[in-house]
């Protein structure tokens, strides 16, 4: 979200938006984009890139343009929750997908959207466009409905008032019917999607939970519509999210609350 | 590498030094911490951290302390090689690891040392003190020799003169053995660890090569030491860093050369 150039704009904001001008469609950009998308004047683009660049956490690339460098990469990782949950559900995911075959995923809640942390993609599996870092919807795909189901009043509401974007002929987009399956999402814990955010992708999700029962994650797995039978894949995907629940803390009885 | 104090030091370069303060055994910071190791003024390093807070490229934890944000990690996502040689290795190093049942590692190079870039562990294997993001030296870990074997001999050199640090009385420290070392390694793009690095753990590891037969990374495989034959190990992980190597658009006949 780059803002227009104003005068008293602080040099530490420039210095944020010329590096979340960054985005899962944009991973390299020219000097000129990165004046253009922070709205800065060439010259101050220009020296705050290269300050950025020696400081190793953007990088130029053999073809002039810039990226994220490898340094921010790794500072990246050391966000907490991101971390600790990824560790920790890695040895359950790939529990699940070596009983599934299919494409396993973990995300967790980021403002009005939800974010994919880790991802284990079978090699001949249903192409997916999502990847580690990019960001799904959360009224139409599985994990999404999982979080925004355990996210509260005021986020539901949000959503619903923004309009449920329509991507495929059965994406829900009446805020009644949403409303309804939160609403079962909720007690049950797991959400099945089918084919609401790209047509043929079925996707079954449940919540993961913390100590205190708060919904902090949401795990999912992503078929081809027919594929699979979603209700035979449902215990699977419920017992590994328990599964990482618990060495979250969480133990039966802890009942579900929102994150 | 925080600098110190000067009149002149700009804004920016203030900034990266709050942010790059964070590091694997520092993954939460007070203000107080962060003011001593950029050597900032308080009140300038509160207002900068209060910046990068509300940027979402730090965020508070429920103890006050300051952590890096999900919106950083998922800008360091965005990392192009990173990424893309995830992405590429992933489905091999499950293949690996199924075959195996043994922690799977992949690195690249930065700077004077290994960064771990992706990790398959087993949850019964053993403890490992590295993970994602993490660094391993170059002259007694598997991905580390193999990638400093490739380096070049300014690095090779700079390594030398900078003194092997011992780890376990089975690091090599002695120049001139691991320079031999480092030859084998060239010539057979493998390198075979005996607990140099941690005691009881053997590592190994194997080239990965892009279309021009430019060593671009490493694949390693860590083992308790005893519990399997390394030379039975070598001709999948060999196979492993080669399938890799294909997806990169190397080609039998590709001669390797330096990274």
């Amino acid at each position: 979200m780059p803002r227009t150039s104003e005068p008293g704009r602080s040099v530490s904001s420039r210095l944020l938006d010329l590096l979340f001008s960054f985005g899962p469609g944009e991973v390299e950009l020219s000097l000129a984009d990165l004046a253009r998308k922070t709205g800065l004047p060439h010259p101050t683009a220009r020296r705050l890139v290269l300050e950025l660049v020696s400081a190793g956490a953007l990088e130029k690339r053999a073809n002039g343009r810039f990226a994220v460098g490898l340094r921010l990469w790794q500072l990246g990782t050391l966000a907490p929750l991101t971390e600790s949950l990824r560790t920790m559900a890695q040895p359950v995911m790939e529990d699940l997908y070596a009983a599934l075959h299919q494409h396993v995923q973990l995300a967790v809640l980021e403002g009005t959207e939800a974010v994919i942390i880790e991802r284990l993609s079978a090699r001949r599996a249903l192409g997916l466009v999502s990847q580690v870092g990019g960001r799904l919807p959360l009224h139409c795909s599985g994990v999404g409905k999982v979080l925004l189901s355990h996210g509260g009043s005021v986020l539901t509401n949000k959503i619903l008032e923004s309009g449920l974007r329509r991507y495929t002929p059965r994406t829900i987009t009446d805020p009644g019917v949403l409303r309804r399956e939160l609403a079962d999402c909720r007690r049950t814990g797991s959400a099945l999607v089918d084919g609401e955010l790209t047509k043929g992708a079925d996707s079954i999700a449940t919540r993961v939970m913390n100590y205190e029962g708060r919904v902090v994650a949401a795990l999912s797995v992503v078929v081809r519509s027919g594929s699979v039978q979603r209700q035979a894949v449902l215990p699977s995907v419920i017992a590994s999210g328990l599964g990482i629940s618990r060495m979250l803390g969480w133990r039966p009885g802890i009942k579900a609350r929102n994150g």
